[in-house]
C-alpha cells in the first residue's frame, strides 16, 4: 500500500457516521421538524392536465378562507425563468409557477400560506383554474412526430420538441464498421425510476425587515439553491442564506432549486412570517423528479479476437416536461457510451427530448447507468456470438490507467482488469456458469463512474469547492465547509481527512456545513459523486497551510534545520528524524497565536479540477456478478447473490463505503426488477410505497465485496467516487443472470415476471 | 468638522436600529422563545439562609417523582472554580453549585431538569438540605470587624473579608494636605440597586453526541461564558459553543458564567436531551448581580484661587458573597477619583469586603458613578465654600487633552471644559441659580468613563476585537464578529461604520454576531462602553485590506498612476482625482474573484489597545445639568428637566446616542431618587417591579442635550463611548440641584423624601 495512503492510522478506517446518533435517537431535525415562531404552513396547487394554457386562475374565494394569509399565482412573482444550466441560458426553461402554460400533470400553478397545512389544503380546493387543454405526448416517439404539439416554444429550433443534443465523433465511423469481422446492433428501451429518498422535500423560509432571506431546504446543493432563488426573487444574491439541516436522502432529486423553495420565500416575504411547505410522498412520487427513460441504439464493431473497433451510440431521452439536469445526462449518457472499454472509433448523437410527464432530473449515475446497461448487455451479447468468455472478452478490451477518452478525459487510474479478475475468481465464474443448475443463473456487469464533474455547467466564478480550517489551543479544530451530507456519510469522511492529515482524533474536529451565509463560497454541493475527491482535496490545502505556519512553531522551537520534515499525528507537532523533539497540537497553536499578537490561525482550502478533460478529474471502475433464481412457473426471480470488486481508490471509510455498496444493489435491483411508474395519460397512478415497490430488507442477496488497492493521484489519499457507480452494473449482471437461467435476453427494464413468463411461453 | 469623520455621509446619520422591527414586532427571539425538540425544563435550588455549611443535601425524593430527568448538586460536577479575573487564579472564588457552605440567600445549591417547569419546581421542595447555620454580616463594618465570621477561606490573607485591595499613590500626600489653603473632607454612603434589565436571565443548552456544548444565553460576554463553561465542564474550550440571541438589557449583569449556564449544559450532557432554565424577575431582584455599595471617605485640598492640589481617596466596596466583578469596580472606582480634575497629588485605598449579601458585580459605569457622586457633590460643596461658582471651579481644574494620570493614563481627547461651558450656557446655570424660586433647585454634575478596558483581566491570548469581512459581487458585504448587542444599539453602529468605510448603503450588510463558532476569535464582549471603538477599530482594519485588494483592481482596470488614490463610495470604486474612472462595487470584487482563480474576498481585522496606559485607550466627558421641585410637604422630588452637554467623539448615530441618554437619564433618576433594595437579614423583600421602583415613562423629565464636537484619535471615525457614562451625573446634578431646594446635601443615597423632610425638620 502506498504510504500515502495511510496517514495517522485514521485512513482506511471504518468511522461510524457522525451523524448517526442524532437520527437513530430521533433528535436529528430534518426541514420538516423546524417549527419558528408565527409560522404559516404553505400548500402549492397542481396542474391536474398534461398540457394547456392557462385562461384564468380564480384565487378569490382561497384569498377570503379565514386562516389563509397569502395565495400567489405566476403574476404576482417576478418570473423569472430558471435552471440549474446557467451556462446555457437557454437550458433555463422552468418558472416557479406556471405562467401562461401547464405542461405536465403536478406543473406548479399556485401557493397558499396558512396558518394551518388542513386550512391551506382546503384553500387549494378553493382555486379555479380554466385550461384551454392542448393536445399532449407521453413518450419520445409521439413527441418527436411531425404532428406533436410544441411544448415550449423557445426551442433552439423552434421545429421539435429535441431541447438539446449532445454529439460526439471520435474517428471515422463508416469506415470501421466497412471492415467489421462482427457487428452487433440493438435496440433498448430503459425506464424512468424514483429517488424513493426516505424524506420528501420540504423547506422553511423566514425573511427580515430588509429583505433577507433565510431557507431551510432539503438540498443537496445549498450554493445552487441560493443562487437561483436569489435570481428568481430578483435580490441580491448574498440576501439569500440556504441551510440545509438533516437530508433523508437526495439521490440527485435535491440538486436544483424546487417550486416550494420559491413559494416559501416568497410568501414569507410578502407575509412577514415565516413559511413551511412539505411534500407528501404522494407528491414525491406523483411528481417528483425521477430517472430519465431513454430509448437507446447501439451498434458495436469487433475483430475476430474480440477486440472492439467501433461503436455508434445513440440515444433519445425522456426529459419530461422541462430540461431540469437533463443536459448533463445527455451529456454522461454520450461519455459514459464511449466507456468503459476502449472504442478506438466512437460516435454519439444523444437528443434530449421534451414530453407531457413529469421531469426527469439527476439521479444516481445520471445516464451512466443506461448506457451502460446497453453496453453490458451487448458484450453480454457478443461473447455469446462470438464464443469467447464475458471475461475473457472485457479484459482484452478493458481501459487501463492512462488510456483516453479524445477529447474527454484521461484515466489517471483504473482498477477495471483487476476488478474483472477478482470478482471472477470471487465467484468461481467460469466454472459456475457452465454447470448451472436449472433456473438458476450468473451474470457480469461492470461499472465506471465520475468524481465530481469538471464542466462548469452551473457557471460559478468561484472554486468548485471550499473550506476553511481554524484550530485552537485546546487541540482542537473547526472545519467548515458548504458540502452537504445528505445521508451518504460525507461529513465523516471530511472530519476523517482533516484528522488524518492534522494528527488529531476525528472527534476534536467540529464541523459546520452547508450554511451558504457560515461557510466558504463556494462548494457546489453533493452530486455526480464529488463530495469526496473535491471537498477532501480543498481540505488536504487548507491543512496543508495550517501546518506550515504550525511547522514553523516547532522549528523555532527546537532549533531544527532547514532541511528537517515536521510531522503531525498523535496531537503532536514534532520533527520527523526525532519525534522527540516536538509539542502538543495545541501547543504549536498557542505558540503561533503568541507569535502573531492573538490572531486566531485559520486558513482557507479550494479545489477546482483544471485541465481534467470535460467530464471529471477521476474515474472509478468495478465488476459486479450476480446469481439468481428464477421461478419458471411464476417468473419470480430471486436474486442469491451479488458479489462486487471496485476500484474507488484509496478506501477512507470502509464502513461508509460497504453502506454506499448495500444501499446502490438495493436500489439497482429495484431498477432492474420491480420499481417503474404505472402511468395513464401523463398521470402517475401508483403514488404509495404499497403500489411503488421498492426492495426491502428481505429482499436484498447476500452481499460480498473486495476493494480493489488503487491510488488515484487526484484524488485525497488517492480516493476517488464511492457513491454512484456501484448502483450501475446490477442491472446487466442479474439481466445476464436472468439470461443465463431462462434464456431472456431482456432489453426493455424492467425485467418483471410477467416479460419472462411471456419469453418462455408460459403465457 | 474633521473631514474624517464624513465618511461618506453615514457617520453622523440616524439610522434606526437593526433589531427594532422584529423587536416591536415580536419576533425577535430571546432565550427564553426557543423550544428545542425534546427539551427539558431546569429549576434551581437556592439557598434560604445567608450563611452555612451545608452538612448533607438529600435529593431522593425529587429524583423520585415522576417526570424529573436528572437532580444535581455540586457533588456530581467537577468543582472547578471560575471568576472573569482569570489573570488572578485566587480571585475566582464560585463554584457553580455550592459544595461545602453557602454564602447569600440565593446561592444555588442544586438544579432540576424535568419534562415541566411545574414538575422541575415541585421536585426542588422536595430537595432536602441540611445546614449548620453559621453567624453572617450584612455590611462592610461588620464583616470587616475582628469579630466578623469567614466568609472565603482562601483569601489572601485569610485573616480578614477583604478579598482584595487596590493601592494609588501618585505624589507626597500628607504634604500636599499640610499647606493646603482649604481641604474638604466627607464620608459618603452609595447604595446598592438593580440593573433591572428587561428580560431576565435565561440559558439553553444542548451537547451533541461527542461532547460538544451548545448553550444559548442572555449574554454581554459569549466568549467569557464559553470559556469558563469549558473549564468548569473540564472539556475543550472549543467544544463549547456559545450562541447570544436578542439580549433583553444586560447593563454589565449579564457578563459572566452563570449557575444556570451550566446547569443546562451539565444537565443536558447527563440527560442526552436539551435543558431550558429562565429566571423569573423575582429571582434578578431577590439574587442578581447589582450595583457595589460603598463606604468612601474623601478628602480634597484646594488652594485659595480654587486649584485642586491633592485627594485622598478611601472606599470600601461591599462585595456581598462572592468576588465577581468586584475587581474591577475597586480599580475604576480608584480610576475615577483621580478624575475629571487634575490632582496632583493622589492616593487612594480601595477594599472589595465580602459580605453574605448577593454578590454585587459590573452595573453601569461599575465604580465610576459612585466615585463620581462622591467627587462632584465635593465639589459642589468646596463651591460654596470657597465662594466660587461651581462652574468656574470645575473650568479651572477640568482635565484637557494631553492631561495624564501618572502611571494610568493619558487623556488623549477631552471636551470637558466645552461640556461644562455649553452646559453653563444651555441653562443660563449661573443666573437661573442666583434666582431661583423657592422650592426649586438647580445642579451640575460632569462626569468621564472609559472607552473600552485595557487591562487583560480575563487573561486572553486573542486579540480584544477581531472581526471578518467577506464581500461579493452582488455588491453586498458580510460582517462577522463575536460582538454582542444586547439592546444598546451596537449591531447598527457596527454596520453603519463598515458601511461607511466601505462606500455601501446599510442594508447591503449582513451581519452575524455572537456566535462563539462562527465568528472571528475573540471579542471580549460588551462592557465598559467597549464595542464601538474596539469592534469598530476591527471592522475599519478589516476594511482596509478588502478596500487595498479592490484598489488594485480599479487601478489595473483604468491604468491608475501609482500615485493615485482609490475612494470607495456610493457602492462605486474608482479614482479620488477622476471619478468617472470607476467601476461598481460589485464588479470591483467580481474582477477581484476573477484574478484570484475563484477564492471568496474575505478579511479579518483586529484591534487590541496597546500602551495605553492601564485602564482605556479612550474617555468621554460630559456635564449635566438637573432642574428640580421639591414639594415641601411630602418630600417629592420631580426632576423637570436634565440638560446635558457630553463629548463622545464623533458621533456615528444620533439616534443611538440619544437613546442611551434618554435611558442613562432614567437609571440614574431611579438611581437617585427611588430604587433601592429592602433588606432584611441577607433577605431581598422586594422583589417585584411594584416594590422595587423604577422611573417609568411618566417620570421623566424634559431632556435637552448637545454633543460636544471632539475627534478621538484612538477611536473609529474618532469616535468613543456613549453608553455607561451618562448615567453618571444625574446623581450628582440631582443631588446639588436638591441641595439648592432645600439645603439638605445628600452624603447617603438615594435621596428619598423621607430624608428631605427629616432634614427640613418636618418630622
Amino acid at each position: 500500500m502506498d504510504p500515502k495512503k495511510n496517514k495517522n492510522n485514521l485512513i482506511g478506517k471504518s468511522i461510524p457516521r457522525i451523524d448517526a446518533p442524532a437520527k437513530v435517537t430521533g433528535k436529528a431535525l430534518y426541514t420538516g421538524d423546524i417549527v419558528l415562531p408565527g409560522m404559516l404552513h404553505g400548500k402549492i396547487l397542481r396542474s391536474t392536465v398534461a398540457h394547456a394554457k392557462i385562461l384564468n386562475i380564480d384565487i378569490s374565494a382561497a384569498l377570503a378562507l379565514p386562516g389563509v394569509k397569502d395565495v400567489i399565482t405566476a403574476k404576482d412573482t417576478p418570473c423569472v425563468k430558471f435552471g440549474n444550466w446557467r451556462l446555457f441560458p437557454q437550458t433555463q426553461d422552468e418558472l416557479p409557477l406556471a405562467l401562461d402554460k401547464v405542461r405536465f400533470i403536478g406543473d406548479e400553478i399556485a401557493a397558499v400560506a396558512a396558518i394551518s397545512a388542513e386550512i391551506a389544503e382546503e384553500a387549494l380546493t378553493l382555486i379555479k383554474v380554466d385550461y384551454e387543454i392542448i393536445p399532449a405526448v407521453f413518450n419520445v416517439d409521439d413527441s418527436l412526430a411531425s404532428s406533436a404539439p410544441m411544448i415550449h416554444d423557445g426551442n433552439p429550433d423552434n421545429t421539435s420538441n429535441i431541447s438539446l443534443d449532445r454529439k460526439i465523433d471520435v474517428g471515422d465511423i463508416e469506415a470501421a464498421f466497412k471492415d467489421a469481422y462482427y457487428v452487433r446492433e440493438d435496440s433498448f428501451t430503459v425506464h424512468s425510476h424514483s429517488h424513493a429518498y426516505m424524506e420528501p422535500c420540504a423547506s422553511l423560509a423566514e425573511v427580515d425587515s430588509e429583505g433577507r432571506v433565510t431557507l431551510y431546504t432539503s438540498t443537496q446543493t445549498p450554493y445552487i439553491v441560493q443562487c437561483l432563488l436569489a435570481s428568481t426573487m430578483e435580490i441580491p444574491e448574498n440576501y439569500v442564506r440556504v441551510i440545509k439541516p438533516s437530508v433523508g436522502g437526495g439521490f440527485g432529486g435535491k440538486m436544483e432549486l424546487r417550486a416550494w423553495d420559491f413559494c416559501s420565500a416568497f410568501m414569507a416575504k410578502r407575509t412577514g412570517r415565516p413559511v413551511r411547505i412539505v411534500l407528501t410522498r404522494e407528491d414525491e412520487l406523483a411528481v417528483g423528479r425521477r430517472r430519465h427513460g431513454m430509448k437507446i441504439k447501439s451498434k458495436v464493431a469487433f475483430n475476430k479476437d474480440g477486440t472492439i473497433i467501433a461503436k455508434d451510440f445513440e440515444a433519445y431521452l425522456d426529459g419530461g416536461a422541462y430540461n431540469s439536469m437533463g443536459p448533463t445526462a445527455t451529456f454522461l449518457c454520450g461519455n459514459f457510451g464511449a466507456m468503459i472499454y476502449r472504442y478506438p472509433v466512437y460516435r454519439y448523437r444523444g437528443y434530449h427530448v421534451y414530453t407531457n410527464l413529469p421531469p426527469s432530473g439527476a439521479m444516481r449515475g445520471f445516464g451512466a447507468p443506461q448506457a451502460l446497461y446497453v453496453s453490458e448487455t451487448q458484450m453480454n451479447m457478443a461473447a455469446v456470438d462470438l464464443n469467447i468468455d464475458p471475461i475473457e472478452l472485457r479484459l482484452k478490451n478493458a481501459m487501463v490507467t492512462g488510456d483516453k477518452i479524445e477529447g474527454v478525459t484521461t484515466i489517471s487510474s483504473a482498477g477495471l482488469v483487476e476488478s474483472i479478475t477478482k470478482v471472477a475468481e470471487m465467484t468461481n465464474f467460469l466454472e459456475k456458469k457452465k454447470n448451472l443448475p436449472k433456473n438458476k443463473g450468473i451474470g457480469i456487469g461492470c461499472y465506471s463512474f465520475i468524481s465530481g464533474g469538471v464542466f462548469n455547467w452551473f457557471n460559478t466564478q468561484y472554486n468548485f469547492s471550499s473550506c476553511e480550517v481554524r484550530v485552537y489551543d485546546d487541540g482542537t479544530a473547526h472545519l467548515l465547509t458548504m458540502s452537504a451530507d445528505i445521508g451518504q456519510g460525507s461529513d465523516t469522511v471530511l472530519r476523517q481527512i482533516l484528522a488524518a492529515d492534522l494528527g488529531l482524533p476525528v472527534e476534536k474536529i467540529r464541523l459546520t456545513a452547508g450554511d451558504t451565509a457560515m461557510t466558504p463560497k463556494c462548494d457546489l454541493g453533493t452530486w455526480g459523486s464529488r463530495v469526496t475527491l473535491m471537498n477532501g482535496n480543498a481540505i488536504l490545502d487548507a491543512s496543508k497551510k495550517i501546518k506550515e505556519q504550525l511547522s514553523k512553531m516547532a522549528s523555532l522551537k527546537f532549533d531544527l534545520n532547514v532541511i528537517h520534515e515536521v510531522s503531525f499525528s498523535d496531537e503532536r507537532v514534532y520533527a520527523k528524524a526525532n519525534p522527540k523533539r516536538g509539542i502538543t497540537f495545541g501547543e504549536a497553536v498557542k505558540m503561533w497565536v503568541k507569535a502573531n499578537r492573538g490572531e486566531e490561525l485559520t486558513a482557507r482550502g479550494y479545489y477546482t479540477p483544471r485541465d481534467k478533460g470535460l467530464t471529471t478529474p477521476a474515474y472509478s471502475f468495478g465488476a459486479q456478478v450476480a446469481e439468481v433464481d428464477v421461478d419458471p412457473e411464476t417468473g419470480v426471480i430471486t436474486v442469491e447473490r451479488i458479489t462486487t470488486a471496485h476500484d474507488c481508490g484509496t478506501v477512507i471509510n470502509p464502513l461508509g463505503v460497504e453502506g454506499q455498496l448495500e444501499g446502490a444493489i438495493q436500489m439497482g435491483i429495484g431498477y432492474t426488477l420491480c420499481e417503474q411508474f404505472a402511468m395513464r395519460d401523463g398521470k402517475t397512478l401508483n403514488t404509495t410505497f404499497l403500489d411503488y415497490k421498492i426492495p426491502a430488507a428481505e429482499d436484498m442477496p447476500e452481499i460480498v465485496s473486495a476493494a480493489i488497492d488503487t491510488y488515484e493521484p487526484e484524488g485525497p489519499f488517492g480516493a476517488k467516487e464511492a457513491g454512484e457507480g456501484l448502483v450501475i452494473p446490477t442491472a446487466p449482471a442479474i439481466s445476464d443472470a436472468v439470461f443465463q437461467a431462462t434464456g431472456y435476453r431482456c432489453k426493455e427494464l424492467p425485467i418483471t415476471p410477467e416479460k419472462i413468463l411471456r419469453a418462455t411461453g408460459k403465457i
